[in-house]
């Protein structure tokens, strides 16, 4: 890493409110996120999962009045935003294929337009019901500030999910979610953030967790976003049920070293002849 | 589950202070700590990594001397106190192997003798100088109150380690480790704490840290002993340098059902053809 600037970047989450079946008005709510977070310098700026739609529906048919290809107008909004910081922002949307299924995904949207979507591989609850699962693994995306991971909610609690984007390269990881509210002893931070605290010092990757809030046909959120540094301890959090933007300054050089001393390393560590049992289909 | 008592289950984490190369010392630490835990009516004693030795060796010949086999009077003793409540102690040794090997191992002892004996596979720091890694993945034990699955010490850094114990099928995690003091901010749980509970809640499993504490050759430790149960809570903790036994009740039947709703199961949901970077060797 000698021999050039430390690329320093700042990320925002922009914990909002979506509303179900409210494109427009999510459209609107969308663009002035994004123009905030550019606001305050914001490289990488991430939206909550289905952000264009809501996400609590009622039927199959609503969902797919939803669902947005990949030419959907806005995705050429928050390009035309962002294109002149080149910065890039991720958010979720229900994804209409070309073979007519949908996924619940999450757009990469930088200056060129979309550089990667992502459908969510491991579905939470009555998503099983409207979205077909994911068949790829997760993207990491080279973008201007460096190797982008992207996971959507419930991936996270797949260790593997974080794990496979560190061992491929992801320095930062942006994580869309809608997380339903979960109780939680007096005290303790929500049980997701504990994770994503967790699963970033567990592999030396930033990571930034982007949550809804805004009660939707009573359904409440944990509105828990948080921003992650390699360390695991958090940089930024919104552990209240309000909306609004968190922001912090990472440095990605730190996500590129991932030894603890001279004789341990994270990732080279790893004993992947006696992993086995995590990729045996049993 | 219908039709059987509940296996409750009473884990008792023994903070103890090993002292470097005083066999006999630490024989007799190891007694008393294990008679205590009886008397709360602990069917699961966990004692810290290299109970029977200390940690912070100087050279190899020094760990050598220390090495035990499995045929060492220790074993016996922890078998003869265990046996009359048919409860099982799971404890650190440098262990001799036949073939002249050293490596950092646990031994699971109960009321039949030694039940298990694991041999750690992610060393750390100067263990790589002193030990053989371990070749064989982590045992999970059938033990008179269930699947018994056990780590030592950075194992527990490894999320693969955790996760791959639970799918074959362990409902509690025996961890002896020595912590190293590490910094961590103010408020916040030592991280090793906060990689227990994420990986607990993530498997559904229960998780048991027996750290140690008392000054060795410089070397301070974190003393942060945890009994976790399967939400990622913790039940008990001694997150204080100070010696101390540890005690919870977990009931195990919990760490059988993986279902955290009717379409959800944090097993079943795993998708597996799609972590082939966990166990590429490339």
């Amino acid at each position: 890493v000698t021999g050039r600037e430390a690329p320093r970047l700042r990320i925002a989450c922009q914990q909002i409110a979506p509303a179900i079946c409210q494109q427009e008005e999510n459209r609107r709510t969308a663009k002035a996120a994004i123009s905030e977070a550019l606001g305050v310098g914001a490289g990488l700026i991430v939206l909550p999962e289905l952000v264009t739609s809501g996400y609590v529906f009622r039927e199959s048919d609503e969902v797919r009045s939803e669902a947005l290809d990949r030419a959907a107008g806005v995705f050429d909004e928050w390009r035309e935003l962002v294109a002149p910081s080149d910065a890039v922002v991720v958010g979720g949307f229900p994804e209409l294929a070309s073979d007519g299924r949908v996924y619940n995904s999450a757009a990469v949207v930088g200056a060129t337009g979309i550089l990667a979507v992502y459908r969510k591989i491991h579905l939470w609850d009555n998503e099983k019901r409207w979205f077909t699962p994911g068949g790829d693994v997760p993207p990491v995306v080279q973008t201007p500030f460096g190797k982008l991971g992207v996971l959507v909610c419930y991936d996270l609690e797949f260790p593997e999910s974080v794990r496979a984007l560190a061992i491929r390269g992801a320095e930062v990881i942006a994580i869309p979610t809608n997380w339903p509210l979960c109780p939680q002893p007096a005290g303790e931070r929500p049980a997701v953030m504990i994770h994503a605290m967790s699963a970033a010092r567990l592999s030396r990757v930033c990571v930034a967790c982007c949550d809804r809030v805004g009660t939707e046909r009573g359904t409440e959120w944990t509105g828990g976003s948080c921003i992650v540094d390699v360390d695991g301890w958090v940089l930024a959090e919104r552990a209240k049920r309000d909306s609004g933007l968190i922001s912090a300054e990472v440095d990605l050089v730190r996500a590129r070293d991932k030894a603890l001393n001279q004789h341990n390393d994270v990732l080279r560590d790893r004993r992947p002849d006696l992993y086995g049992a995590l990729t045996d289909n049993g």
